[in-house]
């Protein structure tokens, strides 16, 4: 079963987590769990500061080779009647917005804003370290499945 | 930091889910939450009879046109001292255990009973649907990283 639109968009705004894949220069696919806001029609994601392996994560070197991506959200549940994914294929926008127009800068600052209500987490941590990056992820197709009408019932 | 070998083993071995992301034909990602097991160092996972989109999933369709591929395991936390994530760059093997050879035969029926005692869902769905069909995916390169010493402390 596919999910309704108007749930998706709700899971979107709430959801914490999602996975970003992009492809490395061999071609073969790269994986990363990622933190997201969702906003103006688009996924973003910082380069934050938790703790990383490289200066330049990997998927910012794929994404400016390569904008053509995914992000997969789900959930596991014991109950496999309450399974559900949803799926975008995304065209991704490696975004520096201390080096950005005005416009950009100003879309920029609104989605600091909500990543930080989304994540209190991000009392503690920098939501952007040097050299301030975002992902910008535009969504050109979707899928969704669920295991049944319950799988999005909460309790 | 990365984690211990010894402890993504045990991962492995009891972790429910994994993404996998194989490569369509236009070039882009694909990703898809998998079940699986984990059986003579590599990862195992049955189309099985949960709801599917397509009578040839597009992992399936993918995999045997491009072999190279890639699996995430993530544990998402509120305390975001307890992220870990682990990687491995895969090749699939797309096996028909009712086609294959004595030996595969008996490495896919191993592979069923762990799947079985991994799920107890299994009870009531089949593990393998019609035409069976099973990927077998060999790591070739692995990635893992954790924010703290801690993440992979239960409690």
């Amino acid at each position: 079963m596919r999910i309704p639109q108007v749930v998706i968009e709700n899971l979107l705004t709430t959801w914490p987590l999602a996975r970003l894949a992009t492809t490395n220069v061999d071609g073969s696919p790269h994986q990363v769990p990622i933190v997201f806001a969702w906003h103006s029609g688009c996924f973003w994601s910082p380069i934050d500061g938790k703790p990383k392996h490289n200066r330049q994560p990997l998927r910012v070197v794929n994404a400016l080779a390569n904008p053509a991506a995914s992000i997969l959200i789900d959930s596991y549940e014991e109950d496999w009647s309450r399974l559900w994914w949803i799926r975008a294929q995304i065209e991704i926008s490696v975004v520096e917005p201390t080096k950005a127009s005005t416009n950009v800068q100003k879309i920029t600052a609104e989605v600091v804003e909500k990543l930080k209500a989304k994540y209190p987490q991000y009392g503690s941590t920098e939501v952007l370290r040097e050299p301030a990056t975002m992902l910008s992820m535009s969504p050109t197709a979707w899928t969704s499945w669920c295991a049944s009408e319950s799988s999005l019932q909460r309790g």
